[in-house]
């Protein structure tokens, strides 16, 4: 079972064509999308998604993660076997928040020809390099066979990773409600701080009037901050990496 | 074979995340997506969707469908088994339209914690509740087990039914076309009136001029209000739920 | 396996209809969603988006392409044999830029009625006509048991063809990259002019500066014209159709 998330959108046909690809190399690999929706080259959106997908994906399976901004540079593309699933992605920080849920224990650069198409664009590589590598994991190769071991220590870091009392705006949903990187806390906190602004502490909207402000627990496990039936990211104007903290 | 619809959106990995969870509980279930573009708890538009599904979906087939505004608060969670299908939603009127083409036979709670995720949100019962429910009963597992039944006359109604002369705009589609409840007539009508408004009827666009506004027999089986080469909300200025009538 | 492309967009339940009653035709058949996010009635987008893919389907597989304009009218819907795929799709060109990967071997019309649904809709012809016959060609009924032979040469065509040299502005993807009709060359042209217009041909983005418009290879093996972190369509005001030739 493949899982792939990328920013390819679904109004081209590209992540349909790595679909075909992975079909072509494994036939019966079944695909499940997660999103392709992430904003382009959005590494943090990204990051946050995996992670928020992280807990709920079947042990033993693949996870093909393609957004990719520095594509057709020297950036490393890269499998990661965690305890529960393999991770392939390019080497840019996209899957560090997820591992911090599946724990890595090896990594490896994707480098082995055989295991690309014959011919690689400059522009498109999860056609060409990672979904052909996930089909090739699907059918049972090792990832060792695809290339060199990279020591997990120098897998590049995004700097982003979940925390307990003081973190940072990590992105927003579809929304605007802006979702953290702070855990929710288990006893609900007096208050919570965003930049200047203090924000009341609840467990559901309802427990705050249309257009109020307020910080609640999120599904994913971390703290959020919305506005009752508006966008918190415009009307209280946050942005991403804005420090958080719970008082 | 699990069809599923919400108000999800592709944007983020929501979607996707349930099908993780069905996929983790029943990994031999096929998923198949309806669509997750229903707009954000616009339970009209979702029950037209279901609608219009309804009588091409293969029988013994489950559905998973999800708008659900009230999410943390006290409604309940439903299993309605019909003549072909098996379907689960929150309890607000979402399948009543769908279940005048698939007969209800029997209705059930979802009650049972062995059948949920271990730790329920307050705010994303699609993952928690509803798509393991699905699973489920995908396995085999007769509705029944999931908690006690309901008589199908409880069941929450949104109130909107498919009629013979004289209904409502229902919904809008991606074109701005009105869907109404009224079912196409087997003779073309002299004229359907909406609001204050008379309009000619047709069976194709090409019989009126762009830019004019006609009703013509939908691929739903419903009488559909439009403007050719034009969307007849804006044109028109339609609102859900104005009155409709078959001349 | 089938692949479906089509212009039903994703916010409404067409496409998840149209594969319900595939599946209720050939249970087992696997559908793959190449995208149904071609822009409405688009055929010289949809014709570049099966030309991209051609070359990555697997052999044996089906296409299910519905962008059909004509819908309703006196238009065939047709079968179209390849050397690798075979194509379902409105008669009307769609086809024809990936019948020049997958050379097309024999053509059918599809008519008989015993491949369709029982009511075949004015507007829905994905799912009434294309779909059901596409889930028949994967249960093995042959192309010619649908309908009677069309000769190759009388396929309609929109005069579109990759070419060498001169060639026109193809349609765009959605970050505003106009892709043409010229095959990338081998080696590097000197520059390539688009209308009255002269850019530099690279093969990064990283070669020019921000802002800066150039003509590169693209991901489809087609010269594309790019401004980079930009819109090429918008700050070029490029058009469809526009000549385009490599110097």
């Amino acid at each position: 079972m493949i899982f792939f998330l990328s920013d390819f959108g679904t109004s081209d046909v590209y992540a349909g064509v790595v679909e075909a690809v992975v079909a072509s190399v494994a036939p019966s690999a079944r695909v499940i999308h997660l999103t392709h929706g992430v904003p382009p080259q959005d590494l943090r959106h990204g990051s946050f998604q995996l992670f928020a997908a992280a807990p709920h994906l079947p042990a033993g399976s693949i996870v093909l993660a393609v957004v990719d901004p520095g594509v057709g540079s020297a950036r490393r593309a890269i499998i990661v076997e965690g305890e529960r699933q393999t991770w392939v992605a390019p080497d840019n920080g996209l899957l560090e928040a997820a591992l911090t849920i599946d724990r890595p224990r090896r990594a490896f650069a994707i480098v082995d020809p055989r295991y690309r198409l014959a011919s690689v664009s400059t522009t498109f590589h999860g056609r060409d390099v990672f979904g052909p590598a996930a089909a090739h994991l699907a059918l049972g190769v090792d990832p060792s066979a695809l290339g060199p071991p990279i020591p997990l220590d120098r897998l590049v870091s995004l700097g982003i990773a979940p925390a307990d009392r003081s973190g940072e705006v990590w992105t927003f949903d579809r929304y605007g409600n802006a979702i953290t990187t702070i855990r929710s806390p288990a006893a609900p906190p007096r208050s919570v701080r965003a930049g200047d602004r203090e924000l009341p502490y609840a467990t559901h909207y309802a427990e705050v009037a249309p257009g109020q402000a307020l910080a609640l627990p999120g599904s994913s496990g971390l703290v959020e901050l919305s506005v009752r039936d508006g966008s918190a990211r415009d009307v209280l104007g946050l942005a991403a990496g804005l420090p958080v903290s719970v008082g």
